[in-house]
C-alpha cells in the first residue's frame, strides 16, 4: 500500500554490528516516516553458508560469499559495512565507485589517511554516507546539545568525557584484530566515542594532550604462544575547545566492571549536565536559576518532549534502548539519502574523528600538546 | 528465501499500543528466529482513512474501517486487539470464533465475568492468546524469578511493588473512558500491572486487603460541564501469598513527576531484590552469603546471561528498551502458536489479574479482607 | 569563661542509644550556641561497674548503680533515660516527681497508657520533655515540611512510608525484650519511626487499617529452647490524614540487606518530594512548574540554607551524620528547657505515635479499620 | 573521674577549619577512648574580640589576640593551627620550637620549600604533627585502602580521581586569598585532596603531566575595581603510579553544582572500587569472582565492620557526617601524641602533597611531564 520508492538494502557482515544494523533498518521503518520503503535485498559475508545464514536470519532475499557482487549489483541503492575494520576502505571505495550510498561502522578506517581518501571519494561521487556512531543519536544527548547550545549553561568552561567497558580486562583473553598497531588499541576502539560525543557537544577541539598506556603487555596468540601488545589499554586525553572551554577524556577497555560507561559532565557558568550511558534515557541538569535553597541535580527522563523519542513511545519515562539508538541513526541518515536533511555524521566526521584519534596518539608518543588539523 | 510458514496479522487500533504492537511485531521478526514468517496483512480502524493512514504508516498491506471484516477474513491468522478495553470482548470473541489467535491487550477485558468468557471460549476453541503485561517479559524480571525459584533468596517473607504514573495528576484532565466505573481506575490500569508481576514472581496470591481512594473528585466532562469521578486514583492492598508470604501494592495515576514506578522489592531469609522500570536494566540483589563487611546491593545489568537479553545485542549493558519488551512478548506468544512453548500470559492469566483488581475493589469498598478465588 | 548557667546532666543507661545521647550532648555543646553549659554529672547503670565504666568512657563526674539515687540528686537538671523500655515509665515518673526535665528515647512507654500518665505528670509537674525520634530532626525533613506548608508541593494527595531494617532477619537470632508482646514487634520498635515522619509531614492521621505478620514464628529462648515470637515482624498499615491525603507506611525488621530504609514518598498535585534515610543529606524534589522538557527530581543537597545544616558546617554537601541528628534533638530539648521555645517532640507527642501504634495493632488483629482518637 | 592526663589544646583561628576542629576535638571526647582528658584550653584570634567570641562559643577557658603568647604558654599541649594559609609556617615553626605538638590545617604551606622546612623542624624537635586531609579518615576509604593492599582488586590498573566544588564558579565572586599566585588555585586548593587520596590508596606517584586553566580570567578586586587571575580554575593531571598504574585526577573550584564531588574509580584485574564523597557512607565494589549472571557493583555501606564506624554507631548503615571524619582525624593524631601508634597524616605527608602539587604546576607551565622528586 506504500506508494514510497523502494530502497534496496546490501548488507556486509553479520556479527554484532551487522545485527545492529538490520535492527536499525527494521525498527527506524516502523518507527519513522521514512522517505523510502526498505527493503532488505542481499547479505553478504565471507562464505555460502554464513551468508545463506545472515540472509535467512534477517531476512533479506539475497545472499553472497562475494561482497564486490553486491556494491555493484545495480538494484542495490545503499550498502551497510559492518565488517572487520580493516576491510571498510576497499568495500567503501568500491561501493562509492558504483555510485551507492554507504552506511559504515566506526571506525571509518584504521588511518585517518584512508578515511580521508573515502571522504573525498564520496564527496566527489556525490553519494551519502554514514559513520556509526550511535550514541550521538540518544535524545538526551540531541537535548543536551540544544541546550548548550540555547545558552542554558551560560559559557562553558569544563567537560569530563569517558568511555569504559571491561571487554579486554581479562589478560587471558587472546590478540585479536582490535590489538592490531595498524588502527587497533582502546582511544581508536572506544575513546573515539568519547571524542565524538565531545565534539557533539561542545564543538571543535583546538588541541590536545594524550597519554596511552598499555596495562597487559602480552596476549595469547591463539596458537599456543604469546604476542606483545603495542596498542593501549588505556588512553587519557587533555582537551582544548576552540570555544576556550577545557576538558579532557578517557578510553578503557580494562575497565573492570564497566559495560557501557559512556559518561560525561559538563560545567558552564549558568549550569551543568551529567550523564551516563549506563541509564541513558537520563540526562541531569543542574541550573543556578533555581530558588535558592531548591537547586540540585534534577534527573530529565527521557520523554516525548525531547525528539525522536516520541517516535518509540508517546509516554515519558518510558525508555528506549540500543537498537533504537540504531533506528534513530538509520533514520537520519535516509533522510539524508532522500535529500531532506544533512547527514548526520558522514564520512567527513568519522575522519574527523579518526584526525583526533591520531593526533592523541602521536601526542601520547612524542609526550607533547599537539593542535588538531582542521 | 525463508522457507518459514507464512504468519498474516490484522491489527484492530492504532494509538499507543496499536504502535507498540507493530514495533514488537517488527523488532521480534529481526531478533528472534520466529517459527514464522511475519506479514503485516490488514490494518484496521474506525474510520477508511484511520486505518489507511496506519496501514501505511504501519506497512500493512490491506486496510480496514470494519474490523469484522478482517477477524473473519481466512487469510489473518493472528488478531492483535488494541482498541478500547469497552470493546475487548466482542472483538476476541469475534476472532476466536473464527479460529484466530489472539493478542489483547491488557486489560483482557473491564470485568471478570467477560474476561472469563473470553478465557473459557479461546479455550475450547484450542486457540493461543496473549494478554500485553510486557513488563514481565524483562530479562531482569525473568531473572529475579529464576532467582527466587531458584532459592537464591531463601525464603520469601516481604514484598512491595508500585505501579505510579502521572498521567492523571492534573486535575484539569478531561473525564476518560479509564474513569468509567465498569472496569475504570488506577487499580484496573495500572495497578494491574503491579499485581501481575507479584503473581509472576512470587506466586498466587491468597487474600488481599484493598483501599481505594479518589482524590480528584470531580473532572470536566469536556462539554463545558463537570463530571463526577466515581473510580480510584490511587488504590493500595495488603497481600498475602499462598507461599505464606506478606506483601503489599500500590497504584498510582496522580504520582507527580513519576512516569514509569513499576518498583518491587523481595525480602527473604537469605537476599534480597529491589528493581525500578525507572532504570528497567538493572536488578539489585543483596545476598547474605557476600562477606562481612563486603556486602551491600549489587546493581547487575542486564546482559547476554539474562535471556533474551543476547537476542538484541551480544554486548553486557548496553540496554534494551520499552518496545524490545514488546518484541519479547510477540516472541514468546508465536512461540506458543506454533505450538513450541506454553503461552506466556494468556487469557486465563489475563482473567487472573482482573480477578485480582474486583477482589480489592470490593475489599476496598466493603472494608473487609477478601480471600482470592482461584 | 562562659557566663551560661550550668546544666547538670544525669544518664541512665549506656548501650547505643546512651552513647548517642552522650554524644548529642557533647556535639550540641559546641555547634549550638546552647542556653546553658552542659555538665556530664552523672551516670547511672545496672551496676556499679558498668556505671563506672560508663562514667570514665563518656566524661560523667559521678557514677551510680542506683538510678533513682541519681534522679532525686538535687543538683541534677535533666535526666536521659535510656534504659530498656519497659522502664522508662517509672524512671521518667520518678524524674518529674523530682522536677526533672527528661529527655526520654523511644518508645516512651509499651503501652499508650502508660505514655499518657507520663505524659500528664509531665504537663503537670510543668517540667520539660522530649522523646527520641532524632530522624525528625534532619534538616531535609524539616525542609520538606516547610515546602509541603508552604504549598510548594500544592494540594498533598498521596503518601508512602517505611522504616526498615533487617536486624531480626535472621530466624537464628534470640528472642529479645523487643519480642515482647507487651510493646514489642517491628511496628512498635521502628514502624513508629515511619509514623512520627508521617504526621511531621503531613499533619495527623485520622484513620488507619492495620496489616501484622509474624513472618518468623519461633526463636531461640538462650537457654536450649525456643520460644514464639507473637509480635510483628512485619507491620503494614492504610493511613487517612485529616488534610484529606492518603497513604501507607510499612515498618519492618526482617528487611534482608536494609540497614536503614527509613524512606517516604509525598505526591501533591503541583510537586513530589522522594527521601531515603539511606542517603540522609538529599532530598528530591520534582516541581511541575519547572519548563516542559526539563522537569525532573532535582537532588537538592543538605546545605547552610537549610537550618540547621550552618550550625555543623558552612559549606554546602559536606554532610551531616546520625549523630549530628542526635545533637540537633539535645539542641531543640534544651532550647524548650531554657523557656526559649517549644518543646519539638514531647511526651504528649509520644503518646500520639503510641497511640498510632496500638490502634494500627488493634485493626490488624480485628481485620477492621479505625479511628484515631485524638 | 578520669585517671587520663589533660592535653591543653590551644587553637588558631574560628572560621570554618576552626570550628571544624573544635568539633572534632569534642567528638574525638566522646567516640573514643583517647589517651587524654581534652582540655579546651585558650583560642587565639586576629582582636580580642574575635578570641573571646570564640573561646565562649567554642568553650575555650581562655582567650587572645595575640597566638604566640599562646603557643609559648607552657600549660599548651597541643597548637591546632586554622589561620590563613600563608600564617601556617610561622605560627608552626614558633610553636614547634616551644615545643607543642602541631594539628595543621591543608595546606601545610603555600610553597614546598616552606611545608619542607616545617617537617624537618618538626622532625628534629620530635614533636608530632598532623596536616588536615580529613577525608582520608573515612572508614569507607581506609576499607578501600584494605581491600587493594589485600588483593581484593588484584593487580591496580587504572585510576581516576576528582575533587570538584562549585564556591569559585559565580565570576562576580571578588579575588580572596586562595587566588594569590603563591600557593592558590584549584590544585592547591582542592585538587590537593585527590592527589592525597591517590597516593592513599595506590601509593606513590612516580611521573605526571600537568593542564591547568583559568576560565574567569578577572575578578572583582573589591575596591570597584577587577583583578587579574592567575591560578588555574580547574587542574588536570595524567598520573604514574610506582606500582605501574595508571590515572588522571582533577581539581575543579568551578564545577557549577558540584558541592563535594571528592570521587575516585579504581579498577583492578580482579575488581573495581567506585566512590563518592557525595555519597560518602558508601564504597562501590565489583568483583569478578561474582557468580557469572550475578555481577554488579556492590553498594557497601559503612558498618560496624569497617573501623572506626562502630566508635560512631553500634548499628551499621546510620551514617557518619563531616565531622566526624575530623574527629577520626584528631583520635589518630593524638594516639600518635601518645606514643601509641603513627601520625597519620604528618608534615612529611602534608610536604609530599605540597611537592605533587607543585610538580604538576610546573609540568602545566613546560606542558612536558616531570618526575616527581621523592
Amino acid at each position: 500500500m506504500s506508494s514510497k520508492p523502494d530502497l534496496n538494502i546490501g548488507l556486509i557482515g553479520s556479527g554484532f554490528m551487522g545485527k545492529a544494523h538490520v535492527f536499525g533498518y527494521a525498527t527506524a521503518q516502523k518507527t519513522f516516516d521514512l522517505p523510502f520503503n526498505l527493503v532488505f535485498h542481499t547479505a553478504a559475508d565471507i562464505s555460502d553458508q554464513a551468508a545463506t545464514r545472515a540472509a535467512a536470519g534477517f531476512g533479506f532475499a539475497h545472499a553472497t560469499a562475494d561482497w564486490r557482487d553486491m556494491v555493484t549489483n545495480p538494484a542495490i541503492d545503499v550498502v551497510s559495512i559492518t565488517a572487520p575494520n580493516a576491510l571498510h576502505k576497499e568495500m567503501a571505495l568500491a561501493a562509492i565507485a558504483a555510485s551507492k550510498h554507504v552506511y559504515c561502522e566506526k571506525p571509518l578506517a584504521p588511518l585517518a589517511v584512508d578515511a580521508r581518501e573515502m571522504a573525498e571519494a564520496a564527496e566527489t561521487a556525490g553519494v551519502k554516507t554514514q559513520v556509526g556512531f550511535n550514541y550521538l543519536c540518544n535524545p538526551m544527548l540531541q537535548l543536551a546539545r540544544e541546550m548548550i547550545e540555547g545558552g542554558e549553561l551560560g559559557e562553558i568552561r569544563g567537560y569530563r568525557g569517558l568511555h569504559a567497558e571491561d571487554y579486554m580486562a581479562d589478560a587471558s583473553g587472546p590478540y585479536t584484530f582490535r590489538h592490531d598497531p595498524a588502527g587497533g588499541g582502546a582511544l581508536a576502539d572506544i575513546g573515539s566515542h568519547a571524542l565524538a560525543t565531545a565534539e557533539f557537544l561542545l564543538g571543535p577541539i583546538a588541541e590536545v594532550m594524550g597519554d596511552l598506556a598499555t596495562l597487559i603487555p602480552t596476549r595469547p596468540d591463539g596458537y599456543g604462544g604469546t604476542k606483545l601488545i603495542e596498542v593501549d589499554d588505556v588512553a587519557r586525553a587533555f582537551l582544548r575547545f576552540e570555544n576556550g572551554a577545557t576538558g579532557s577524556i578517557e578510553g578503557n577497555w580494562i575497565a573492570t566492571g564497566r559495560k557501557m560507561q559512556h559518561d560525561f559532565e559538563v560545567y558552564g557558568s549558568k549550569g551543568a549536565l551529567s550523564f551516563s550511558q549506563e541509564r541513558l534515557n537520563e540526562l541531569h541538569f543542574y541550573d543556578t536559576a533555581d530558588a535558592k535553597g531548591r537547586q540540585g541535580f534534577r534527573r530529565i527522563e527521557a520523554a516525548p518532549e525531547h525528539p525522536p523519542y516520541g517516535n518509540f513511545c508517546v509516554a515519558p519515562g518510558h525508555q528506549i534502548g540500543f537498537n533504537d539508538l540504531k533506528a534513530i541513526e538509520v533514520a537520519g541518515f535516509l533522510e539524508a539519502v532522500a535529500g531532506r536533511g544533512p547527514e548526520p555524521f558522514n564520512f567527513r566526521s568519522g575522519l574527523r574523528i579518526q584526525t583526533l584519534v591520531e593526533t592523541i596518539q602521536s601526542s601520547s608518543a612524542q609526550r607533547v600538546w599537539k593542535t588538531v588539523a582542521t
